[in-house]
């Protein structure tokens, strides 16, 4: 099967990400956060979340699922701590919008941390974490999602997919590594993709609505994912509903509306970030110490730095422009001057 | 095989071990600190990290691999952010201190992070994130180890099987649940536990030194442990080798001696604890959520909440007392009052 293509610069796909956004009815530095995000997901080489998601967007803007003109609410309420109300709006421009108070208090105090509740699907959890790094701080970061993975020895749903990320800073205004890593076997956009390309899945997967193993990726996604490590994996997930359900104050997973559908009102997911500057910590130790360890990962064949895929995707967009899907590229153009019907 | 046993009071095994302490040259603060966490293991029914490690702790205090007489070094650094040098001492005197520094900071100030530099096996992880949690505090951790476990795609050890921990406080002065696992698939001293038994290990366990999988425990603790869920648990370890080494100051993975053996100087790993106040974050949300998160899980057959099995050993253990083998109460014992050769 051949797709027809169409190869755009970054900021070509910025533009065309930011109309659609405010052809929807969302203010203009909501649609310029998100538009930012979408377009560092397709220069990262991550799809998932770059221009195929868009649409998503666009209709939960449209429909009123998502507020495209909330504003979000920022607040000190101590010393080291911020909390954002996304008020029912997308997550980017919330969790931008906090970093602003977030970063000087942890530069200043060493740590500070930051819950964003009544909010979204965040995109991809590394991005955030990874602007926490270009501003010097180590980055951790925790996102739901409504549920889809059981926890270990029962059968319902009660987590989402629940991603856990990490951004170490390489004192240098830059990343020196991003981890950022699903806490089940495969992230639910795969069943997705498999569903729609008319494939089958790997036993280990995915569980059926019965709980019985599965192949069929429709089947999946009407069950549980399976969490990554058995109950590591799931031991993640709810130390990821706790950090960006509980502690944010957000809607626990059990509770979310969907992210991928027009149905029920917002999702009111959550994120918690913590931000730790290594200037107060570690002994002065920091930098010499994630340059050996870099190097003794670095310096193993067939190994390497989780971010490095990020890294060199860069390298080839900057050469060769982003190539998506024409028909994702009409149905972007269509949301932004619709057709007659 | 019928293993003669003893059963003692918690009491009883918190002056077993103190005195085994004292006798080799630890001093008593130090020794009260090590003996309360090597009793609350055979309370939560942790044995490996219980009496079982008390002569090994004893002989590295005997023959200097760890100094246990030191007098951890506690700074605050800046408003949210504490660090100990544990002088090459034991770890949990530190942890302890510190925690004196680090809670009414976080208490005030939403969060305040902790790291502790040469530093030594910390013990159960779960045990220190606890004592936050019954402050009031959700509890991160984060402990690193002698490198036994190779990065993703590499056949080196750059990481210990790196644990990360989690308590979350039931806002009545206990934890509600403890996450607290390695990112291996098991931990090092199922390796350990299997070699004495004379039992062979399931593939999937560990490697041997070339790489190759093993069911022999020896040849895999010659080798390689494997992570839990893949890359995932190779992500993970690496998460905290980043706090817990490079973030805390203290010795690489791949530069620490082993904490096992009498040999080299003192190990100096390190650990890196984060404090949150529920208080300051959570739109006042987090005590229902929890409540209901804890709800969703223990309603279903067959799930319970991570650290369920702690508190159900305390019962048994309150009611029934300690029962170990009695070779290992005498070996103690000849701790605290050598026999004549």
């Amino acid at each position: 099967m051949t797709v027809k293509t169409i190869t755009l610069t970054p900021d070509e796909v910025h533009a065309l990400a930011f109309s659609a956004l405010l052809a929807c009815g969302t203010s203009r530095p909501n649609a310029e956060s998100v538009a930012r995000s979408v377009t560092a997901s397709e220069v990262d080489g991550i799809h998932s979340h770059g221009l195929a998601r868009l649409p998503t967007y666009c209709e939960h803007a449209r429909c009123g699922k998502i507020k495209g003109r909330a504003r979000p609410t920022v607040k000190k309420t101590a010393a080291a701590a911020v909390t954002v109300n996304a008020n029912d709006g997308f997550a980017h421009p919330a969790i931008d919008k906090g970093f602003d108070a977030l970063v000087p208090l942890a530069q200043r105090g060493g740590v500070a941390a930051m819950s964003v509740y009544n909010s979204y699907n965040c995109g991809v959890l590394g991005y955030h974490v990874e602007a926490l790094a270009q501003r010097g701080l180590l980055g951790l970061g925790f996102t739901n999602a409504p549920a889809s993975m059981a926890p270990h020895g029962g059968r319902a749903a009660v987590f989402g997919t629940n991603p856990v990320a990490l951004a170490a800073p390489d004192g240098h205004g830059r990343a020196l590594l991003i981890v950022d890593q699903s806490s089940s076997v495969v992230a639910k956009s795969e069943l997705v993709v498999h569903a729609a390309a008319g494939k089958r899945i790997p036993k280990g997967w995915a569980l059926d609505a019965a709980g019985k193993p599965t192949t069929d990726p429709e089947e999946g996604l009407k069950g549980t994912m399976l969490p990554s490590g058995d109950y590591k994996g799931a031991g993640i997930a709810l130390m990821v509903e706790v950090m960006a359900a509980a502690m944010a104050g957000a809607s626990l997973a059990v509770d979310a509306s969907s992210f991928a559908d027009n149905r029920g009102p917002s999702p009111r997911t959550g994120q918690f970030f913590i931000a730790v500057n290594p200037r107060h910590f570690g002994a002065k130790r920091y930098d010499e110490n994630m340059r050996r360890l870099a190097g003794a990962i670095n310096a193993q064949p067939g190994a390497r730095l989780p971010g490095a895929g990020r890294f060199a995707s860069r390298k080839r967009i900057a050469a060769g422009g982003i190539t998506f899907p024409l028909l994702l590229h009409q149905r972007i153009l269509n949301i932004i001057q619709p057709e007659e019907d």
